[in-house]
């Protein structure tokens, strides 16, 4: 069905040493404008604030979870109950799961309301993309299969559950990559362990009991990252900026006030969500170049929150599990509520990661674990550790992210 | 106090790059008959029949433990406290604290009823080992202030909580070792974010609160470690096997039965367990040695246990978790405890470990946590995760190990 | 005389697990303007485009050749020689001596006729920058000696031929890292060895015999990673298309044409080397922003090289070692040459990197060796292997490079 | 023609993951008396008495060289030349390959005056060895065609290349894994990157131009390990120590002295090299049990012998590079000539390693090159580098081994 090559192209990288492509089509969609555009977008957005190094790209982690995909299918037993057809489909699913994002993804999620991964099925989607023509030339059912996993339809519930559960070929690239990068040594993860104890019965993917330990250190990992690095302070504090920035530009241009920057695709796309070639135009480049535009805006807002990006003048912030003095927290509290600014200078968050939730519905997102004697459980039913994490649930920080009083 | 020489002289490790020596006296003691007997015992004895790799010896471990000592008088806020006295009784302790382990260590010390730790304060204290009379010609009250640290008697808990605690520099250091040289993932602990973490405060040991996640990982991976490494079934039915034929030449000795075989310092020290000097003869080569002569011995049980030993013919198990039928369970126990073997050829074990258990007593060897706000409080009731991993309490493992029905 | 804190600041860094900052000084100069616009300068340029995990800013390459520096002042026998100001010189240099890159580094010094030496002077010697402020806060003679080492006036010999000779620790940093980053193997490097080996006498730097190994595998690993990352033809063809871009630019500012892009800091520095700010204004998101807009540009040539350039339609190129067909060849040139775009279309180039070359001159930039006995060599006086590297001399590979026929 | 598993067995294994088990007849093999010794022999000998960690036995290299032939089956291109016999035949060779090592093999070689080469084909090809045994059962031909192999008939020249040529299976396990367990750096060799650019063209193995510089690392990386650990002088003198036992023991049992030692196996393999059963009984714990018992041994040289083991007093050396004081040598040289002990106490050695050597005769063992246009050549030719290591031939170093005066 699909062409194959003799001998595979090979990128090399540094968490599985190839990327090895077999298949002409997934070459054609590594070359093509939208993944190649994932060059140009952090995997970690604000996290090179704190871990310097932390520099990698997007486009990357979208090789390496499609390598994963392939690993899969090349070593887990009972896979080949996927035919040709949908092995391409986990292939090319794995490969694109990503490209919707936007620069400082996060951020603009907030101000745009559509999630990547709605934007990325538009993508897929859209016959305007480079990636839909070349996967409608390949098999016009593709791009809509695709998109399909991506959001969950429970048409492919195997390639889902692969794609995107609690431990799937994106995880286990993002937290290996992820660690890497910054240098982190909780992110270590068993890969081809784990792809030893995965075993596809009945269609349904599960987890010898053997391998439960190898879990149990993932989600450890997991939620370190989590708490070590993705929800890292100043991390938040740089993305939270740059959500005052995208929520100022927004807030504008709902007034029609002219904005005196080269931003028009961004104005486009916040005008017109469906607007996907406009979207493509963005990366951190984009973003980075009109925010050092917007350094000299008339709007005294946007010039102060420009020129805080500009000079990693970034929010302070108090962690409320210290118990900072609440007579001083009240005051700050007032003081921004009657100020004009408070929508962009003054944040309250929450951020929450469990170790491990049984989430209710999708059954085939769950972790099942296969005993000796052929019974199926779910994780948590046999593993105690994994059991107490889902009693833990959340963990909850809740910091308040203000402008020092000398910047207002 | 003690000389050091302008350039420490280093032993390459893969571990910790070196090993730096800086003392003439610390070089002497790795160099005494004691320290190199180390050599000729596995660290993890049985377990390389099962992770083939896993063929280190004690020695490169008592290395590995002195080394971290030395670090952590190289790096750990506060560690000043510690006089140059002290400072080089802490890096003797670590340097030998397992010289009393005897070959296959564990069997061992179920036949000779003395546990390798007291067996190490002899030898330090025994006038005879060259260990002693090399620390004594440097300071003569050294030897019995190691021991006393080894033995936990409490005139040095600092060092105490240093050299034998819930996280000691012998545990980062053979966590890390064992998993190097298994190739298991799960035994990384990150060693210079431990060591930065730790502090010392009013002569005791704490941990900053932003390292336990450190901690977390660590237990994390202690208790991996301990049960698909050290507790392996495998692993395990190879050390019974020894602790059998341990045992059957200790009831021979009892009822003066001759053995036919070259096996005189082990004689010696089971009758008389401060024969400090036949203990040193014994190794994991002496005990190998005398096994194949005893493949050839008169005594029907003698002969068979060393030849399985000879043949990798181990115990059979089954694992109680795993419901055997109960009715074959029984006839096994039954036939068995008609059976003169009995005692060589049949066991019911339980092993247990607790990810983290807060020990009552000794206050110097718990884990402490140091606020942001100067607060010092227990890791259990910091840490909810550890707090989880209390409550779940021993993890136990119960099992059955005896010789196939042919083999009897 | 420099104040120091107690307990350091660390970054993580996966090349050197910390780098660890011990004096305000060296934090603020890595918080100032200039250092942290090194963030934003990818450390290899085009490289990422074949190796795509090749993302690293020169920032962190900044910040672990500081770290080296300060490792070699910790671990060095013999570099007590240096006084506490000397010392600070050499941190301060080792951190700043990338300073002056600009973004594309390669392509823009071939344009602005500028070395980033040069110009890395130019920014520590400039009153207005940040940099300079900080220095000459601390100590006003500190800026014209650490420009004073890094333009190799000869002041201090020693620091010098620690921060740029043959292995300093700048190549120390920029080739373990680059290896790390790309996943390339071959530029594994034994730092601790090195440094180990490493000693001063009569202040002069020398490598002990017993460490020269650990050279030529260095020697080796440079050289592999010049040929397969440096110099590698998909990465040099990018580079290639910026140089043109940058010529082409700089043509037309010479012409009085107008350019229709905010391009103003570019253009500041293209008519005035002296414009340190403007200079500093200059980072890849700059360059790539700027480009972005030259794709609609009046100018054809700009027009098609800036497509060109966002679409990765890199020149052709064929090497003249594989003996292409000489009719073709000739013929290409031929059309080249009579075509206006010769300039920015066609290209012949030969780069060539000794595996190791005995410069002539300075003195403290070679490789000594100090012999058992005390006697001093140079290193391939010394070593077989790497005299045999002096007689391979510089390997030259020879290319050209061109626009496909289809695209001018 | 021969049964595999649908799921593989694996072993862990810290250089390749998972040492991959697809055919009953391999694991067979494994289990066998002979390959199950080589857990009893140390791979390095007395390497570890100055890396202390290179503990690990020739079981651990079997495998790994097992399982480099079996990814060179699964990844290299054109290997399907090779019919599912003669897979068979590369995969048994590449894990038997060692099995006729004695212990401290290179000592026993010089005693014994027979290669283990030979002692490998010997035992393949007794009908009394297990190995033999079992290779028959699956297919009468085996056997002699695997020792076919391993003594380089001719018959497979493809294999012979695979197994045993200047770059094969074992080699590429045996350097990796000597620098993991040693904690050399120098041994890095890129597995992966080699197995891909090997090919398989009119039956002969080639490697692509574009993998060249991995075997210009390759074999810097051997010429490394030879100089810096294999040779390193206090191994050598440790394995001259054991030479003298084994030649005293010669000595004495043609002159018919008997020994007071369990030491028939020995003595039957001395007096009879095609004593196959016997050999199988020696090795280190065999070695290391009778040397100890030789320490009370009445002959005066071999008594000295046996304690200097035991003592690690090894031999004193100078290395004639340094020119040693010429008067003091002769006097030397001269006192070892009158005395009767010179054939046991004083040694002089020269080693010599090759960075590159292109043998004569055996074509096949030769490394080609395959170029771009499809011309093969040898390494040495392509490669100038390559060339300028066989122009430096030889690097020899001469030492001569002596015990102090005081031990005589």
């Amino acid at each position: 069905m699909f062409r194959k090559w003799e001998r595979c192209k090979v990128f090399r990288d540094p968490i599985h040493t190839y990327i090895r492509v077999e298949d002409p089509l997934i070459l054609d969609l590594i070359d093509s404008k939208e993944v190649q555009r994932l060059r140009r977008i952090r995997q970690l957005s604000g996290v090179s604030m704190v871990f310097q190094t932390a520099e990698h790209s997007r486009f990357t982690h979208a090789l390496g979870a499609y390598e994963v995909a392939r690993l899969v299918l090349e070593q887990v037993e009972g896979i080949e109950v996927l035919t040709e057809y949908e092995q391409m489909v986990l292939k090319c699913a794995a490969l694109l799961h990503d490209i919707g994002h936007g620069p400082y993804s996060h951020a603009f999620e907030q101000v745009l309301k559509i999630s990547h991964e709605e934007m990325t099925c538009r993508m897929i989607l859209s016959p305007k993309t480079q990636v839909h023509r070349i996967l409608h030339r390949y098999e016009p059912s593709l791009a809509e299969d695709i998109a399909s996993v991506i959001a969950h339809q429970g048409k492919f519930p195997l390639i889902e559950s692969l794609v995107s559960s609690q431990l799937d070929v994106d995880r286990m690239d993002y937290l290996t990559r992820d660690a890497y990068f910054t240098g982190a040594t909780y992110g270590t993860i068993d890969i081809p362990r784990i792809l030893r104890s995965m075993k596809i019965i009945d269609g349904k993917l599960v987890y010898r009991a053997s391998g439960v330990h190898t879990i149990e250190s993932y989600l450890m990992s997991r939620y370190h990252m989590y708490y070590q690095v993705y929800f890292h302070p100043v991390a938040r504090a740089y993305e939270l900026l740059l959500e005052s920035i995208y929520k100022r530009i927004y807030d504008l241009s709902e007034q029609k006030v002219p904005l005196n920057a080269s931003i028009s695709s961004f104005m486009n796309v916040i005008s017109n969500q469906e607007d996907v070639m406009s979207y493509i135009d963005l990366d951190d480049a984009y973003v980075n170049g009109f925010i050092k535009q917007l350094t000299h805006s008339e709007d005294e807002i946007l010039c102060k929150l420009a020129n805080s990006f500009e000079n990693r003048k970034l929010f302070s912030y108090v962690d409320l599990a210290n118990h900072p003095d609440p007579v001083w927290l009240d005051s700050l509290k007032k003081k921004y509520a009657e100020s004009d600014g408070a929508r962009y200078f003054y944040y309250e968050i929450t951020v929450s990661q469990a170790a491990y939730l049984e989430m209710n519905g999708e059954e085939n997102l769950k972790i099942k674990i296969l005993l000796p004697n052929g019974e199926i459980r779910q994780l948590n039913e046999y593993s105690a550790i994994v059991n107490n994490f889902t009693e833990l649930g959340y963990k909850k920080l809740s910091r308040v992210y203000y402008f020092d009083e000398s910047e207002i």
